[in-house]
């Protein structure tokens, strides 16, 4: 088989997608949307972020959101915590899943996190390890891993040195970004060729942005080396905080279609993804950029 | 190897693109534009369309942009013609190669061109052959390879028969058309495993819309047949009739930013290529829907 028979896909969009938008969504708005979403049939969404509030002022409501939105027992609720303190917010907010972030080159993780990699390891560890000790998994989040916005070029070696320290630390998957949307599918495919060799597949998510168009064709590349994961954020929503007005991450009803119409399985229902994208449209009172949102507004 | 070394563009943006523009583009505007397009490295460009005046105003100016652009005598300068009367204006106008078009199913060939398929077959077969003729060689453009806006699904059959004619007629190249852009990737796989049986690859050209964001995707599946030839238009120009609002044909700069960044070929400058979309959206006076140009336009 060229392709797989079911795909994952994790819905970013309330963390990912609306941490780079400008208009503040009320919190009960954003409540709304993730029970939206609940419905949609996906098995994953990602809620909200514990990160300080001044770093990102749109998801400051993170406690409300995560004790406000109806939980549905099949779906994992993830967060993103920077270190302890989020993670105890995340654990009092009962959150399902928790994840860690970090970049794969020196100067993107010191402009992100305001620390060197070898000093935001440490803080991780602990993360990861308290997180075990609470029963939960944690899922690490890899940025720049095609490219940095400040360095260019990234190693895989690089990639390799930070991937294996969250491994050995005890996440249970890794989250591969293409922060700046710049991969290839040809370098996606020669990415994963030593990917899925140094870890299993099934612990490999892939996070494209689709800054140059890319993500789809990175998508389908990534299929074909036995990836099975996805992160994507609703209507593309987010765009790009790097090129104000260019895209962001893949949009999740873009990737869904194109699974779909390959007769991959999401689990995902189509029309209910478009009603969400809708609603959080009324939102923020624009048009989200997927197309598939451009070929529902043209009707 | 899995990816070929080098491919070939085909610029429609001049014909396909602004055909589906509102906007007139005044002749000396669209003269001043080709002209930049030729200085951008491409080999092959539609400049117009000659068909009647009532059914396409944008182009009605087909025989003074003929003569009014300036020639390289490395590039193919292609136009479309609909019967016999459009071929004469053609050959006047001096151009080089002769695009016939018709579509693979029944409905859509009876709205676009308001004949039967079986009607329509004896008039290319007299403009292939009074080109040839004349010294012309002349691609068949066949829409709805993919699936039809009027009759949903089109079978291989459908499309075999109508390229066979045509080829038998004497066209050098068929144009496959996913004019509604519903192919998925495994689509165009699963039909170029027959038609590069049938076909020289050589002679097929793909000519992808991306109204649901899979015509890189799509371009890399056929690619992965053999297929090296592709249709685009700068800058996403003309965007969907079907659709507005929607993307149209797949854009040239993000086709070439892709296959530059898989290391192949195209012969085509980047920046040069960028610089006319530029023009292109000072005549429009709007932004271009690729995204090359939303990250161009975000510096």
């Amino acid at each position: 088989m060229k392709w797989p028979e079911k795909v994952t896909i994790k819905e970013v969009g309330p963390r990912d997608g609306l941490q780079n938008e400008k208009v503040i969504i009320p919190t009960e708005s954003k409540i709304e949307w993730i029970d939206q979403l609940s419905d949609t049939g996906l098995s994953y969404i990602e809620a909200t972020s514990f990160v300080h509030p001044k770093w990102i002022p749109q998801l400051s409501d993170a406690s409300l959101v995560a004790k406000g939105i109806r939980r549905n027992p099949t779906i994992t609720y993830a967060a993103l915590v920077p270190n302890e303190r989020g993670l105890e917010a995340a654990l009092e907010g009962k959150i399902d899943e928790i994840s860690v972030f970090m970049s794969s080159s020196e100067t993107h993780n010191l402009k992100n996190i305001n620390k060197s990699i070898s000093d935001t390891l440490p803080i991780l560890k602990k993360v990861i390890q308290a997180a075990a000790n609470s029963g939960k998994s944690v899922r690490g989040y890899v940025s720049t891993v095609f490219g940095c916005p400040y360095e260019g070029e990234v190693t895989m070696d690089q990639v390799f040195r930070v991937c294996d320290q969250l491994f050995d630390y005890g996440i249970s998957e890794v989250s591969l970004g293409d922060t700046i949307g710049v991969a290839s599918p040809k370098q996606v495919a020669s990415f994963l060729e030593g990917a899925v060799k140094r870890y299993d597949s099934e612990r490999i998510a892939l996070h494209f942005h689709d800054t140059r168009g890319m993500a789809l064709a990175n998508v389908l590349q990534a299929l074909e080396h036995g990836v099975v994961t996805f992160d994507s954020s609703l209507g593309g929503l987010g765009g790009c905080p790097y090129a104000p007005g260019a895209s962001g991450n893949v949009a999740t009803d873009d990737l869904v279609h194109m699974l779909h119409n390959m007769g991959i399985q999401t689990g995902i229902n189509q029309d209910k993804l478009i009603k969400a994208a809708s609603t959080m449209q009324t939102f923020l009172e624009k048009p989200l950029p997927s197309h598939q949102m451009a070929v529902y507004n043209a009707q």
